[in-house]
C-alpha cells in the first residue's frame, strides 16, 4: 500500500489517525499542498481530482476521500473495530460522520477558504478554481457555534458519538474541531462534556501524529 | 422498521431507491417537506435534526442521514450487495459515493436552495434557519458542468460508478442527475456513456417508486 498525506491539512490527518488505530504502517508520501503539489502534474497521474488523501491499494486501486479509505481498510484490517461490529452500530458511525462532516467540516472550511488569501481563487478543493464568496465566512462562523452545540447536546449522552465506543465519527469530529483554530472557533468553556471527550482523544498516540 | 420519507425530495429518493434495490418492504410515513412538516414538534420528535430520510431500526436506532441507513440495511441483508464484497470494492462504492454527494448533489442543492423562493432563509436543509446567498447559485451551476464531465469521463471506462456492479454510488448519482432538472441542468447530449448508464438505471423497479 502507499498512503499520500499532507500534514498540515484536516483532511488528511484524519486517514492517518484511523491507519494509526488500525495499528498499521504504511509507506508515506508527503504532498505539500503549501507549495502547491497537489496541482503538479505527476500527483494529479495518481488522483486527477488533485486531492489528498490518497491511498493505493495492494491490488492497485487508486483510493480517494476517507470513507473509500476507511471502508477498504476497515474490511481487509477489521481489528479494532471503528466502523462498528453490528449492524446498528455500522449505521451508527456512518450516521454521525456525515452530520460531522455537513455540520462542522463543511462551514469551518467555508470560512477558512472564503476568506484567507491563501485561497484566493481556491474556495472549493480540487483541481478547477473557484472564487471566494465572503458570505460563507460569516455563515460558516455561525454554523460552527450550532455544531459545538450539537456536539455537547450528544456527548453528554453518549461517551463516543456512535455510542460505547470510539470510531470513525469520533476522528472526523476531533481533527475538525482541533482544525477550527484556524478560523478562531474554540470549544465554548461550558461544553464540559465536549471537552472532556477531546481531551481523552488528544492523548491517544493517533492523535499526536 | 418504520422509514420516514419524502415523495418529492432527493435524499430520501436515494435512500427509498436503496431500500427496494435490497427487496425490502418497509412501513412508511410520508413526511411533505412543502407543508414544512419535517419541522413539526411531532417529527423533531424522531429527528431533532428535522431532516429526512429516517429509518427506525428493530433495536430501535433512529438513523438519520443515507449513509447511516444504507450501512445498517447492508450489514443487516447484505444479498444484493450494493456496497461491495472486496475491500477494494468497499472502498470504491465509498468513495464514488462521495465524490457523487460533493461534486453533485451539493452545487445542485445550493443552486436551487439559494434561489427558489420557497426555500427563503432555507437555504440549508434542518432545524436552523440561514438566509439565501445568491452568488451559490451561479457557481453551483458552473460545478454541475464539471460533475457531468467527470461523470462521463468515468462512464467512458466503467460500466457502473464503483466498478462491474450496480451500487450505492449509482443510486446517489441517478438520483441528483434526474434531480438536476429542477435548476434546468440535464446530461449534454455528447455524454453518450451517462446518457446509457442514465437509462439503463432509470428502467429498474427501484427507480420508478
Amino acid at each position: 500500500m502507499l498512503f499520500y498525506d499532507c500534514s498540515t491539512a484536516p483532511n488528511p490527518r484524519r486517514a492517518r489517525m484511523f491507519i494509526a488505530e488500525k495499528g498499521l504502517e504504511i509507506e508515506t508520501r508527503e504532498i505539500s499542498i503549501a507549495k502547491g503539489e497537489q496541482l503538479s502534474e505527476a500527483f494529479r497521474a495518481v488522483n486527477p481530482r488533485a486531492t489528498i488523501p490518497v491511498l493505493v491499494t495492494d491490488e492497485g486501486t487508486v483510493l480517494t476521500e476517507n470513507l473509500g479509505i476507511a471502508a477498504y481498510l476497515e474490511a481487509r484490517f477489521p481489528e479494532p473495530p471503528l466502523m462498528g461490529r453490528t449492524p446498528d452500530e455500522a449505521g451508527a458511525v456512518l450516521m454521525w460522520n456525515a452530520i460531522i462532516e455537513q455540520q462542522g467540516g463543511q462551514p469551518i472550511a467555508e470560512t477558512l477558504r472564503n476568506t484567507h488569501p491563501a485561497f484566493k481563487d481556491r474556495a472549493i478543493p480540487g483541481a478547477e478554481n473557484y472564487a471566494q464568496i465572503p458570505e460563507l465566512a460569516q455563515r460558516g462562523i455561525d454554523r460552527v457555534g450550532a455544531f459545538f452545540g450539537l456536539l455537547e447536546t450528544r456527548l453528554q449522552d453518549s461517551a463516543f458519538l456512535a455510542g460505547d465506543d470510539f470510531s470513525l465519527a469520533d476522528i472526523t469530529a476531533f481533527v475538525f474541531v482541533d482544525f477550527a483554530r484556524v478560523i478562531k472557533q474554540r470549544i465554548p468553556a461550558e461544553n464540559v462534556a465536549t471537552r472532556a471527550w477531546f481531551d481523552g482523544i488528544k492523548i491517544r498516540a493517533s492523535a499526536r501524529l
